[in-house]
Formats: C-alpha cells, sequence, structure tokens
C-alpha cells in the first residue's frame, strides 16, 4: 500500500486525542472522529477541526487507516457493528491480539504506543515507543513509515510480546504507583508530606534508567538486615495489609539476591 | 554553642564521601576521616586533604562535631570503644534512634539525608532533604545553620517520624526498584530490551510527583479489569513468584481504590 494520508480515528479518550494531534502535526488527514458518546466525538474534532460521528453507519469508507483507539472490553463490540470490510486497521491495545481485527474482515495492524496518557499533558511522542505489528509486508512498510514520523523509538512487537510487555508495564508503571501511594499514606499518618521522598524516587528511576534495575538493588532485604526488616514490620502492625506487603515483596527481594 | 567549623567524620563510605564533599565545599574544615579499614579511611582522607586514622584513640579531641556515617550494625561497636564524652555527635541513619549517642555519653543529634547514594555518582545536596534532630536549642540551631549552607530543604524530624520516613523509602525507593527488576525479568525472557519501558517510567514518577501518587492511579487492578487481570496471571503461571506478587498487588490496589 502507498503512504498513509488519510485516517479515521475510533474512540476519544487520551489516546486517541494524543495520537489524532501527533498524526495531525506530522500531516496526516484526519478525515473524521467517531465515539459512541456524540460530545466526546465532537470535542476531539473541534480539536483536530474535522468531522464527528455516534454511529457507525456514518463512518467514511475510503480512509487509508481506521485507527480503533478504545476500551479493551468496547473494542469488541464496536468491530460486530463495524460496517466496512477489507480496509486497513488498527488498534492501540496493549492486551489486545491483532486477531482480533482479522477476525472483523479487516487488514489488520497495531499502533501501539508505550506510555501513560493523562487528558491535560500534552505528551512528546517522539520519545515514545511505538509498539506496531501488520500482517503484510506492505502494511508493514507504510505502519513504520507512518509511525517513524511521529517517534524516533518504532519496534517491530507481536502480539505475544506485546502482552509481555504489558504486563511488565503493569509492575513498572500501575505496582509502583501503588508503593507510592503506600508510601504517602505511611507518612500521612504521622503528619509528614510526600514531597519529602521526590528527590529520593527521582533518583530511584534515575539508577534504573541509567544502569539495569537488577544491579542497582539496595535495602535492608537486598542487604539481607533482619533487624531492620523485623524492626519495620512492628511499626507497620497497624497496617496488616501494608504489613504482608512489606513482608512478601522483602521475600521476593532476598530470594532474587540469591541467584 | 557557636558556629560549626571543625568535624570529624568517622566512617568512608557512600555517604560519608559525599557529605564530606559537600560540607568542604561549604566552607567547613573536615579535620580527620576514621575507618576501621585503614585503606578506605586513607582514600576519602585523600580526596578531602586531611589526615585519617583507624584508630579510635588517635580521633581528634576539639573538633565541633563529629559525624558518624556507619552501617547500622557497625555503629554501636564503635560507640562503645569511642573514648571522646561530651562531644557533640551526629549519626547519619534513618533507623537509629538518637539516644543512641546519649546513651554513649555524648551530646546527641542526627543529621539524615534521605537520598541513595553511589559511590560513583556525586549527589546534588542542595534538594536533598536533610532531616535534623537534637537535644537541645543551642544545637538545633548550629545544626539548622549548617544543614542549611549544603542543602534548601532542612526539617526537623523527630526519631519516630525519621524511621516512619525509613518504612515510607523502603517501599517507595527499594520495592519500586524491585518491581523494575522483576519487568526486565519478565521482558528479557521474551528478548526484549528494559530499555522499552524508560520513557514509562520516567511519565510515572512524573505524575506521582507532580500530583500525589493516589490520585493518579491507573491500571487493570484500578479499574478492576478481572479479565485483563486473569490473562496476565495466567502468562505468568510459570513464574509463580512473580504471578503471587502481582495477585498481592492488584488485590492491595483494589482494596485502596474502594476508600
Amino acid at each position: 500500500m502507498d503512504r498513509i494520508e488519510k485516517i479515521v480515528l475510533l474512540g476519544a479518550g487520551n489516546v486517541a486525542t494524543h495520537l489524532g494531534a501527533a498524526l495531525q502535526e506530522n500531516g496526516r488527514r484526519i478525515l473524521q472522529v467517531y465515539s459512541r458518546t456524540i460530545g466526546a466525538a465532537e470535542i476531539l474534532a473541534r480539536k483536530l477541526d474535522t468531522d464527528f460521528t455516534s454511529d457507525l453507519s456514518y463512518v467514511y469508507p475510503g480512509a487509508d487507516m481506521y485507527i480503533f483507539s478504545l476500551a479493551d472490553n468496547a473494542l469488541e463490540d464496536i468491530l460486530k457493528a463495524f460496517p466496512l470490510k477489507d480496509v486497513f486497521a488498527v488498534h492501540t491495545s496493549g492486551s489486545l491480539p491483532i486477531e482480533i481485527l482479522q477476525e472483523a474482515g479487516l487488514r489488520a495492524g497495531v499502533f501501539y504506543p508505550l506510555q501513560t496518557f493523562s487528558k491535560s499533558i500534552q505528551p512528546d511522542f517522539a520519545n515514545i515507543p511505538l509498539c506496531i505489528e501488520a500482517t503484510t509486508d506492505n502494511h508493514r512498510q507504510a505502519l513504520f513509515e507512518l509511525a517513524s514520523d511521529i517517534s524516533h523509538d518504532v519496534r517491530f512487537i507481536d502480539s505475544q510480546q506485546r502482552e509481555t510487555i504489558h504486563i511488565a508495564a503493569v509492575f513498572a508503571c500501575n505496582f509502583t504507583n501503588h508503593l507510592f501511594s503506600i508510601a504517602e499514606e505511611i507518612l500521612e499518618s504521622k503528619d509528614i508530606s510526600f514531597d519529602i521522598m521526590h528527590p529520593l524516587i527521582q533518583e530511584t528511576i534515575r539508577k534504573a534508567v541509567q544502569q539495569k534495575p537488577s544491579l542497582v538493588q539496595t535495602g535492608p532485604a537486598a542487604r539481607k538486615d533482619d533487624k531492620i526488616m523485623q524492626k519495620h514490620l512492628d511499626q507497620l502492625s497497624s497496617l496488616p495489609n501494608y504489613r504482608n506487603l512489606y513482608n512478601f515483596i522483602s521475600q521476593s527481594i532476598m530470594q532474587n539476591s540469591k541467584k
């Protein structure tokens, strides 16, 4: 296929919003925005100065690519009702296989930006790893060219690898944030503001990025300091969930450092 | 007491090394470095262009302050053998109470820099929270002046609060790094380099610092997406430890979002 020029966006959430803007900035034409809620479709369409609909039967044919950027559980329903066949369509999900589009009679691809998006913050797409997948060489080539225009980190990643990346991301992003929340709660129970942790967590991340995290593990569990760990467990007795988590993760660190 | 000018450093590890340099840069005189291993004492003393000893009976009297910057389990032994009494002494430990110095017959203080130090990386002390504690107003005042010369984030923190901070730091720093290690291991099992996670973890930290971590929790557990969680647990069946940890932390997130 030729260069991907004309695009229809299906979805109006954070990913669709930021991706739509990035594509437009790089010279692509967003023909139309579809969303199940007409208000959401309109808001994004106005940002992109284009058309919108909440009726799948009005989705324009003739785009070079249809981007399905919806919640995983919504995608299946939308695909069942999607009237166009044999058009090139990609989804942006970390978890869903490429087959879900093939089974809907589409020429399938995946365009998964590995990043956490917030409505209010404009992401720097140039640095976001774009994990792409397609079923023919032509589509792979076209998708690679498109992706390379908006990011300098484009990778061919198959559906199985993408699921692995998604699991790793849950550990490295979602679970990490939960640990920060626990630290926040523990500190606030003693009237200490979480901001005291900022330099420490920034340095922790800097080290993990500069070197491999497995090489820079520190702390009581890593040096098997039973006395401190016991003291911490005693202190956490009023927070049994966090006490258990402390114990569980410490055991996991000790098992790893045995290797 | 007057301004703290002359300092003896007891310890030659990462904290002693970086703290000694920061004090010297801010016009203080490091009279001497003590370490149990003469080689370590000599290396740091050369960096600071000063004297060194590995014999506690040769530690100079007459310093304005003695900084004990040693591993927690070493400090008790050293204190037992420390010949000077009634001098002003601080330790740099997150876990040990101020009383440990009082019990050794010293005028006690604490000077705890909340940061993770690496031998090879020069930290920016100006941004490191310094948690200080002392037993008299005079010592509090002198310690505050000293600390304020090297950091713009100086806080009076008592021993109980400091222990709480240390526990929070284990969650936010040590445990976080372990989660990164798990992500690294999961990715490498499918030949994917951990560097694909860098933009995601940097953004995760940016959000947690810009807002409160408890307000920006995302992921399958936060939105109670049982289908994805079950898929991830199935995928992790070959790594039972990480499967359990996935389950445990997901439960903890779900309990928190109920609140």
